[in-house]
């Protein structure tokens, strides 16, 4: 019925073709109609969800990239591959999120966004429920991949700390030389770089894009893990390193993962929500706000095309 | 005689312009030529002949990448580049395949899509079978580039498992403290994520633009690798993991490829198919049926632009 | 009441359409409000800020992938991480300033820009005082950020040079047996590398996606340090190296950072102004002068697309 | 004057306007007016001068690569490295012929575009002597930036094979257990496998976008070397083994860089040839053209988008 009213240039009586066909393709395929079952119509239910379900694989991959690390005594994985790793589970837990909450994994970057006026305050405490939640089992899931390969290098001993300790196998655990005034300056750099690069890669004037958005974010945890992994490990993330915590006292690492290093573990669960508020804003003021408009009454031609020119249209 | 028919507007018939260029040149390429001698009509013969090749490539490639590993005593190549080595092979041998049968180069990925009504059954079995036949013949060609290396190193010695154990230059020989209960669930879980972000990757809601798809299905192995590749060293492909095994039995390296472990040898035939299935699915149900549709009297403006605003055309 | 007088054809009237819905989005958000607060007229002081910035978060980051290497004795980071992670830290830099000053942040790149006719001269003097000034607070927040480890591992002790020397914490201090003539003639090489690849990338007539075009610098910085990073550790921007050295000067690695192997120091400074600028040339010269036109009375119809026949418009 | 005969719909003359301002603005530039000067009519000599600059490049960097490796005792560079670094250095320099010649940068390679009919016999030959010479150049040039390194570590000692053989500082010369018959069969498939993924990336029925093929060529090389790279360290090039060789043969290895190994040397010069013609043709005859047409009466609405419906135009 929407072609018989059609009027139009051909150019946009095209455009009404396709989409007639999406519709009729969409009610054939099996897939579509299990859609019309499961779908939630609730927005907020549903990006919850998603939250709950990347923060989950997130840590189910990561720390399975760890504990190959520390279960081989690196022969498998050196730190190379911690960086590499962890960018590329960010980046596929992003790109899963990309269409329904966008991909936070980290209730500091919910956080930000909130700061930024892009998500209702609210949300930012759902979200960091989900993703706190999600890491917890994530983490109880990759642990159980890994149970033989624990049993046999740690031989039932669960040690927190020292020389023999492995509960780094789940959460940051300093060195005893590093001050937690220094933990906290480094989370709040660490998350801080996170943030400023996550706002210049989905900055709409920077036109990235969108498909490689997420390939970018990865890019940038590798390269936090460079520069800024030393001192405490870069967790960067209240809930990928509370929750890991939370379970490694549960399997019987004990309290001393949270008393350890003068009860350091509060340190990367806040200096993130300080780094990247202000890191975020400091992008914005530097540079974001100093990207130049196009002119009101110009339109781009080709948004994918550096060559474009501005053309007048009026 | 397309044009003189041609009463419609600029941009339209410019478009009929390319169409036109397009069959002449077509016509006169040698290249052409010889693809109207060679081209079959019937689609499902072309797909598993895609499927066969890439396969092959695969294996040509990626057995060779595990013999440099071993033969040079890890000199020549690290875990990293068994990591992003088969990446890259598995990348090459996608993008080879994406215009034909899509690329699966998998049984297991192959029964995923038939799970979510987008590959018939028949098909499964006939690209299980030229992925499998595949697999061996690759194997077989990556086995001659290397034989001086092999007879260097070896000695003419074939010693399936044991510390000189070499069985591992084709096939997964998993280490004596992982139980086969650990591996099954090893391979469900790797060959899940394989599934759950090939699913995410390719899903059209997604919109991740279709010439980035292989190689993010490539840096999607070297991820599993760095993650779950420490127990039986990730074959998480039922065709990788038999085919070459078969390969082993027959060069000499006896029944004991198959007896090892308890008769491990059926694990990574048989876990993949239960793991991407579930993974595909718990995707599906979790994010990939949450995503909002666009309104249906709304038409996205610009598909590969993050900026696009919905426009109504009624 | 654009719309109002609107008499286009469809195809036109939606880009207004599209072009209203975004002018009455930027005006709600409070990311736009601040923005108005914030936002400099002057380009030019807009255009030093960002150099400033980028310069300041790059070496923030490359200082600390430096410390992270020399300071766990190459445990934590390799020399793949510092070729690969400071790639990454250009190219996120490079992206932040892609929509105001283009992301030189080095001044050798801002010259060869102005040989170019690009970029007018007073530019370059502005730019190279930014960069310089952002390099050295840059490097003095990474140092913070490490103040722990390097007391840790030096124990207070600042040595310059020799075998226990740590000034390469910072700056570049090459090995006795290279000699000056070749330190001169490596980094000439090593930056006329850089901007002869950044030309190609830039060059309007390569057609190279924009989105990708910062992605492609890091690479190249990561490319160089593989491949001219053994004499002197590839600084190719004088203020990269010039800053920090200044720095070391400062917390008390006294003169010998300037005049250590004959005072080497001025090199990395004045090579790569000469290297810069006859590498773009050399390229002009060879490649990017001969790309042909497309014919005049030619259009591509879609520039993304390698398949796209120009078209006769008249 | 184009303008003043307009008469098209908005849609087709915003065209015309971007036309016109890039006219203007290319007269306008410094860069425009030396072009005027440089730019070479004769597109043969223009396509050929890429090929002997670009190819000067890639052995530049090359070169440079396997020095810092070898010369560094594998500290500076590893194998990882020699991958990643050859695969940038070869992505760089065929962007930077991608608009002129194409970038073979490889005598093999357009032996293989002359065999599909895609480039005339008398320009393999005059692309293969201008490779070869730039190879020599650009190897002379790698050498002068590491003059100091190479008498540091050598003293003056040029040995070509053996335990103290150095002549692998720049070109081929395969271990004593590697017969020549394998080496000649290693260089046929490492060879081929470049010629069979160039064919896959550049065919256009593939739509890989024309702005990342150079990237992906990139990753084929690294991925070359991670796989076919031990037996002969992979030259998979007759001017990349050959033009060093003799320079190797010039500065004092003397005879035995030809006469090593029984005559050697001639095998990575005819084994590729081979190798890339019969892969590229396997690849057509299994998958290439095997892809289908669009049926004649439809064209594709949005070739980047991966969603696209076919349409009837008619």
């Amino acid at each position: 019925m929407i072609v018989s009213k059609c009027t139009f240039q051909v150019d946009s009586s095209r455009k009404i073709f396709v989409f007639q066909k999406k519709i009729s393709d969409v009610m054939d395929s099996p897939l579509e109609k299990a859609r019309r079952i499961f779908h939630i119509d609730n927005r907020t239910v549903a990006n919850v969800m998603s939250e709950f379900y990347s923060t989950l694989l997130l840590l189910f991959i990561g720390i399975g990239i760890v504990h190959q690390f520390d279960l081989s005594y690196k022969q498998l994985n050196t730190w190379m591959q911690i960086n590499i790793g962890w960018g590329l589970a960010i980046m596929f837990c992003v790109y899963t999120c990309s269409k329904t909450s966008g991909g936070h994994l980290n209730p500091a970057i919910s956080l930000m966004f909130y700061s930024l006026g892009k998500l209702p305050l609210s949300h930012v405490f759902y979200y960091s429920v989900a993703q706190t939640l999600g890491a917890f089992i994530g983490t109880a899931l990759a642990y159980t991949v890994y149970l033989d390969q624990t049993h046999h290098v740690l031989g039932g001993l669960q040690i927190a700390s020292g020389p023999n300790g492995t509960a780094t196998l789940f959460t940051s655990m300093p060195a005893l030389h590093v001050s937690n005034t220094i933990a906290f300056w480094d989370q709040f750099v660490g998350t801080g770089f996170l943030a400023l690069f996550v706002c210049v890669i989905t900055d709409k004037r920077m036109e990235i894009p969108p498909g490689i958005h997420a390939l970018l974010v990865g890019l940038l945890i590798a390269m936090i893990g460079m520069a800024f992994g030393m001192n405490v490990g870069y967790p960067i993330n209240p809930a990928r390193d509370f929750a890991p915590r939370v379970f490694a006292f549960i399997i019987g690492y004990g309290w001393e993962v949270f008393s350890y290093h003068n009860y350091y573990f509060w340190i990367p669960i806040v200096a993130p929500f300080f780094g990247t508020v202000a890191a975020a804003w400091s992008y914005y003021i530097f540079v974001g706000f100093q990207i130049p408009d196009q002119p009101q009454n110009y339109i781009k031609e080709d948004r994918t095309d550096g060559d474009s020119v501005p053309l007048k249209i009026t």
